[in-house]
């Protein structure tokens, strides 16, 4: 397969549904994995890293789950290729980073992602649309018991799988959900979410933008320890929070629709507005502005829209994927002109939002 | 005529066309006339107030012109209604805050309106749409033939018609025009030409808004002096300043054109996208918006919309319009709900805006 066949189409993922995939946007399993006595992928010179390329990756390609697949060595993929798979979270930043020795094998349905020599030298995940952790699990544990029969794993029967950072070590497992939470951010109930969430040993933080900003509404949960608890309580401890923090923004968004129904029309008919009719527009401020739509088609507010068309934008509006339709390079404000034109085009035929019958009732939010 | 048969109706002003209306939303001229022996106003006691009214209304109301019109003592009015007259500026703040003993009358048309015991016994004003100041001027004129055969205005051969402040000694006489220069504020250049325009003699403000603030883009010239100078003389003048104002507007607007088009295509399509789809707006945003919006109609991005539309929404979007529609007393909350639900009724069927044929040329905003 080649990576312009799906690079340049709409991410496959944005169309799927799953349980609660008004506010879990996907669930994420990844494993690290490590061959014994060679090198870790920070330690190795490059031919040991191209060596151990070379041995792992036929392996990969040989998974019953890989059998419809793309898989290249980094060093032949452009800048702009890379950043189009960091921005649909198939690889992360570092490995977008990486050159010769490291590489990346991924199935057609973009549920499957294996990077070799990232900071270990197997990081394999699987991603299912909506809340989906078990079924991430057991999609990933299926690939790594088949990888486990042909290649050597670096294990401890102390400490369990051994990782190059020791925060990976034991399972190497991180288990996470995509989160979009516009109602606990409107409630501004978000932080103290947050603080409770870490409280119970999970990490939250915003997928997209620096820092702790969390553009578009979007927050990342995910497991932090790794050693010491077996893959599957990890799974359901982290199912049992995410139902809680789905509880509280279904409640965040009954409550703001009961007592401020106006503001948040008014929020997602501002929002509407401008995407359908501004020529230029950042980033940044088209993924905030996204978040309040899709929080508007929840509420029905779009008669005629569906959920994959907002969940679409979201990746198509982001750099490398407007660079990517362009054989010429371009600057930060012809991206902004070629995403409102975009945007305009991609909701000319959205109708305007419209005040939800029921005013905005608890019942139209519920899942 | 009943005045709510007008004011709860659209300003029948906003239809009208005139030349150069698109940069000229309207002409006004104005004279000040008093009295011969009767104090004052500012001098005189409630009771000659009164007799003073008494002895003038009827003089006004007997005119031809003033055969269809709307005749009020200021104590029975209401104060929304007070404020609707402001609003569409055919009363000043001033008058609206009188009462017994001060009164007013206007033609449906809202062509004519004379105010009596404002600052001066008689402050009478003709108003025409666009570029008319010599046709607001004749009509003025004549209506003083009129009165003056009728009432014995005081009038030294010296200094002229006298009146309460001595900047309006002479001819009395006030030659304004209300100007959309929405080019000149988005070109930075609005206070260059206020500067040069000042030192002309004439003088400049917003005209919605506080102080030096100019919602909407709206700028009202006219001039300082009335003494010394002829009626003809004045008009002719200020003739040439809005001559030279109309081309500065219409070279900035095309250099805008030429140098940023996304921009200004930028600035439109949010005011619209906003204008058509928020659930709460104040008025000065309203105000800021629709200039943009009447710019785009200038630019004929809005295929099938007209002038009059945006122009009746300048007036009908303000408070005490906004509040002779309810019977209950409104608060700015909901002042600014129902704003935005007028706002969406009355945009519903105005198409989005469209990237102009040319590209936006200069051809198409030349008059």
């Amino acid at each position: 397969m080649d990576i312009n066949q799906f690079l340049i189409t709409p991410a496959e993922s944005a169309g799927r549904t799953g349980p609660h995939d008004r506010i879990v946007m996907s669930s994420r399993v990844r494993v690290a994995r490590n061959i014994k006595s060679l090198p870790f992928p920070g330690w190795a010179k490059k031919a040991d890293r191209v060596k151990t390329l070379d041995q792992i990756r036929p392996a990969v390609e040989g998974l019953p789950q890989m059998s419809d697949s793309f898989s290249e060595s980094m060093d032949n993929l452009s800048a702009v290729d890379k950043q189009i798979l960091v921005e649909r979270h198939l690889i992360s930043r570092e490995h977008a980073a990486k050159n010769a020795g490291s590489g990346l094998v991924l199935n057609r349905e973009e549920s499957l992602c294996v990077m070799i020599n990232e900071e270990d030298h197997l990081r394999m995940q699987a991603l299912r649309p909506g809340l989906q952790l078990k079924q991430a699990w057991l999609a990933i544990d299926q690939v790594d018991s088949h990888l486990e029969k042909k290649l050597d794993y670096a294990f401890s029967p102390t400490l369990g799988f051994l990782t190059a950072c020791p925060t990976n070590l034991g399972t190497g497992i991180r288990v996470s959900a995509m989160l979009h939470l516009p109602g606990l951010v409107l409630a501004e109930q978000i932080n103290q979410i947050i603080t409770s969430v870490n409280k119970l040993g999970l990490a939250v933080r915003g997928l997209y933008g620096e820092g702790t900003e969390a553009l578009g509404n979007v927050f990342q949960v995910s497991n932090q320890m790794t050693l010491g608890e077996a893959e599957t309580d990890i799974v359901e401890r982290l199912n049992k929070v995410l139902a809680q923090i789905i509880e509280h923004e279904e409640n965040s968004r009954a409550t703001l629709l009961e007592r401020k129904p106006k503001t948040v029309f008014n929020h997602i008919g501002r929002a509407y507005g401008v995407l359908a009719n501004a020529y230029s527009i950042t980033s940044k401020e088209t993924m905030n502005l996204l978040s309040l739509m899709k929080l508007g088609v929840d509420l029905e507010m779009f008669s005629d829209t569906n959920k994959a068309l907002i969940d679409e934008l979201f990746i198509l509006t982001q750099p490398a994927h407007l660079q990517k339709q362009h054989s010429e390079k371009l600057g930060a404000e012809e991206r902004d002109a070629m995403r409102a034109e975009m945007l305009r085009e991609r909701l000319k035929n959205v109708g305007r939002p419209l005040t939800p019958p029921s005013g905005g009732s608890l019942d139209k939010t519920k899942e």
